[in-house]
């Protein structure tokens, strides 16, 4: 407590002879005070040090952001903006609404979904009261919003940030916030057709965002699980050998193999069998190939979801995309919940940007996700307290690697990104003009016009219109005494220096007709 | 470990006539099996079950959101997105650039801010790594980030969630996590230029949204600080008698007055003086009347306010707005860190709707704050490295009140709210035409024309008119074998029934031309 008192007496002394108020008390005062009493005053008093900047380098503050996460800067805005635009525009045009759900849920209800990735969960401090955790994806919420409301059928998107304790690569668009832009379809509908609109989905959002060319990989978890079976996989090995098998786009053949056989403990013949099949990629054709196929035939399994395969290119050759589409048995994405079709998108060329490149170490190695799904029957009935099931079927946009190739595309472009929309700055060359500045200025926001004026009395000429470069602000309304008595406006425009005198009655039309592009 | 085994054979006897697959090992085979092994198969089999939707009524999912928080469906996404997109508009017109921050900061960026609040402050759990706590409001991220980018001068809107471990009161729009809309100007500018731009903001957006009439009420700390310095309030009672201060709009002034005296030891007399001061209302000439004030004018603090106020009221004249601002001497606003102008906005009038009126259980109480914000010269030098200040003034919009009047608005009115954007739903009367169907369907995308298609094999016309019935779809494009012979589509306007045939090649505009509002 002693200390406590002494250092509160030293910063009342080292801030005396500045400022008085409330280091008034003497020791005799502050001797009857409680610890906590003395506590509070200490942080008082160091919140008003803080504040007066006084004892410069000692802040402990750590100025970052936490471990994974990041701020968007105003540049990385627009872009991301840009970027929505144009999935939302996609989503739209799909007939979707949208959603929203809480960033945390209780922690039960992500209980159980993830499997071994449910360690990467953000649990919230118990505080008192429920116990929460942040949402991994946009899902499982979904999947609880929709039993929560007994909703059995309803296409919906969903843009918001989830949240993963997982090892940050922030170069590569990897971080624990970060957005998912999720389409999913939810009902009974007659098979693929739901399917086949997802992937087209897909390729109209990577199309309309020109990241260069792309492939759409599909398979289907009976598929594999009946592969799995035909091959000779014990029943309880399919989990870990399909996770294993999902490592194909980062590894060797030999090196999963080797996983299988000596990891996994799956017999030499079996890996051989699998490793026959997971280099197979193909169309409608390899779908046809293998329910001939005297193994892969014996699968009830594989034959559903051979049959089915065969049914979605067919609907894929009527939506235009089967260029992008290929039928790749090696594909096996992680999550426990999926229960038919599965896919994931990925850039198939560095693009214009040599952003990929870095990523693309060893020559022919995935370039990695932007985009991935698959159907889930089985997750609604998961929440329904009767257990009643909602098929459904889904895409999410990995849209922190498009942010990134975009930042980048940008960065290396000699067009500027605006952060503004501003479409003129009202500015004045002469003093004392502040007021009429101010007038005009209100003027245009009335009538709707997006416009700046400067928060100084008297700026000078060259600010106002340096500042115009800087923001990219294609005009000018340029105010003088002159001007004032002659009831007009001269208006610049920034690029060409061209100046033309315009009635005050005609000025928001004669903006609007210069800005229309904006 | 013996109950787990059991527990675990007993699901699988259960499950053993219905699948098999995971449960075929013998008992013999379990016993060898450690306690974790037995606790990972029993989540598998209890996963499973809940997968295939077995026994009914067992699950003990809570199907909730947490407490203080709620989904948004898409009705409401559709209001919050016109309400969104009207604020959005104004900050634009104002120039304002948009950042984004994460939603959890390290503990020690929100500690110290917040005063008596942050116990309201969410905290993560401690999982390794960093202490972590929700944002508890756009303010103190925003001062981290100038200060950790050395941004002296910015105009920037941000929209996000915060949170706040509050008692919610979810039908008044009070949650737990809450939208914020802020804009801020940060700079070192000529006084009350900023300040007053914030004002118009508020004015604009609240005229704009048609929520009634308002009010905005504007004081200064500056002035309450003043006030209380020659009304003869102690150094150290100014905060305390300041949050009691700000209860004047829950409770009458004989309840403020008491808890004063009663609780916070104000002397009577000093009670009373603050009282003739805080029910003290104007404008312009009320600064003017205090300048003159023989008390008032003895505290410097108070007289630089009051001479700024007079400032602010000409800038509001110019901008023609003082029609809803008024000086009220009794506003002072909670947060620790404002240095200048406060200011409030409230709706007076129960509006077109009468949510507001179960709020206003008394005649006269105040219906809540739907904006706030003020000055805060001294929080960024609390994160600067040097204490260095970067004067920020700014205002929050309280969207969720706005959204619970919005909401309950649309409720009464008779027009319906659309949560799709579709234009046209393509359709057909005969069977097997699901492929033509899918077809024009793929068309018209490409075409950037919003259209859905049942995924139905055979729907009937019947329901897919109705889908359009309901949900608002403006055409429906038929086809039928002699549609197709003839190359046409039956283009049907589903509000007059009215039929025309129209060529594929010209479907596309046709479509336009008839949605152009849409």
């Amino acid at each position: 407590m002693n200390t406590l008192v002494m250092a509160s007496l030293r910063l009342c002394a080292g801030l005396a002879g500045r400022r008085s108020g409330l280091c008034v008390r003497s020791l005799r005062t502050l001797s009857g005070m409680t610890v906590s009493q003395i506590d509070e005053e200490v942080a008082k008093l160091l919140e008003l040090k803080a504040q007066i900047g006084g004892d410069e380098g000692k802040h402990q503050f750590t100025l970052k952001t936490a471990k994974g996460t990041r701020d968007y800067n105003p540049k990385q805005m627009a872009i991301r903006e840009k970027v929505f635009n144009t999935i939302i525009r996609c989503f739209k045009r799909h007939g979707a609404e949208t959603i929203d759900t809480p960033v945390f849920e209780l922690k039960e209800t992500l209980t159980g979904k993830y499997g071994e990735d449910s360690k990467l969960i953000y649990d919230l401090k118990d505080q008192g009261g429920e116990l929460l955790s942040l949402r991994y994806d946009l899902t499982v919420p979904f999947a609880r919003y929709l039993a929560m409301n007994k909703i059995t059928n309803i296409k919906r998107y969903h843009i918001a940030k989830v949240y993963r304790r997982d090892n940050p690569a922030m170069t590569r668009g990897r971080y624990r916030e970060f957005y998912q832009c999720d389409f999913d379809i939810a009902g009974q509908y007659d098979p693929m057709i739901p399917d086949a609109e997802c992937l087209k989905i897909v390729h109209e959002i990577l199309s309309e965002l020109e990241l260069g060319d792309f492939r759409i990989k599909v398979n289907d978890r009976r598929i594999l699980d009946g592969m799995f079976a035909v091959c000779g996989v014990p029943d309880d090995k399919f989990r870990t050998i399909c996770s294993t098998v999902d490592k194909l786009d980062k590894m060797s053949w030999e090196d999963v193999r080797s996983e299988m056989v000596k990891e996994k403990g799956l017999s030499e013949e079996a890996a051989d069998q699998i490793g026959q099949y997971v280099s197979m990629q193909g169309g409608m054709d390899l779908a046809e190939l293998l329910l001939q196929d005297a193994k892969m035939s014996q699968s009830k399994q594989a034959c559903a979801g051979l049959t089915d395969m065969k049914q979605l290119f067919s609907y894929l050759q009527l939506f235009q995309v089967t260029d992008k589409v290929v039928f790749d048995l090696s594909l096996a994405r992680g999550l426990d919940y999926y229960t038919g079709v599965i896919y994931e998108a990925i850039l198939t060329q560095t693009g214009p940007v040599p952003v990929v490149a870095a990523q693309k170490a060893e020559e022919g190695v995935s370039v990695g996700s932007v985009a991935g799904g698959g159907r889930y029957d089985g997750l609604v009935g998961m929440f329904d307290p009767k257990g009643r099931k909602v098929p459904c079927v889904g895409v999410s946009i990995g849209i922190e690697r498009v942010f990134s190739i975009m930042e980048q595309k940008a960065e290396a472009s000699a067009e500027k990104v605006r952060t503004t929309e501003t479409q003129v700055m009202v500015a004045s060359a002469q003093k004392n003009l502040l007021e009429e500045r101010l007038r005009l200025t209100a003027e245009l926001w009335n009538a709707g016009i997006k416009a700046e004026v400067m928060y100084k009395k008297n700026p000078k000429l060259l600010s106002q219109l340096q500042h115009c470069e800087d923001s990219g602000i294609p005009l000018v309304a340029i105010l003088g005494e002159q001007e004032l008595k002659d009831g007009v406006v001269k208006l610049r425009t920034v690029h060409s220096r061209e100046e033309v005198d315009v009635s005050r009655a005609e000025l928001v039309e004669a903006i609007k007709k210069r800005t229309s592009d904006v």
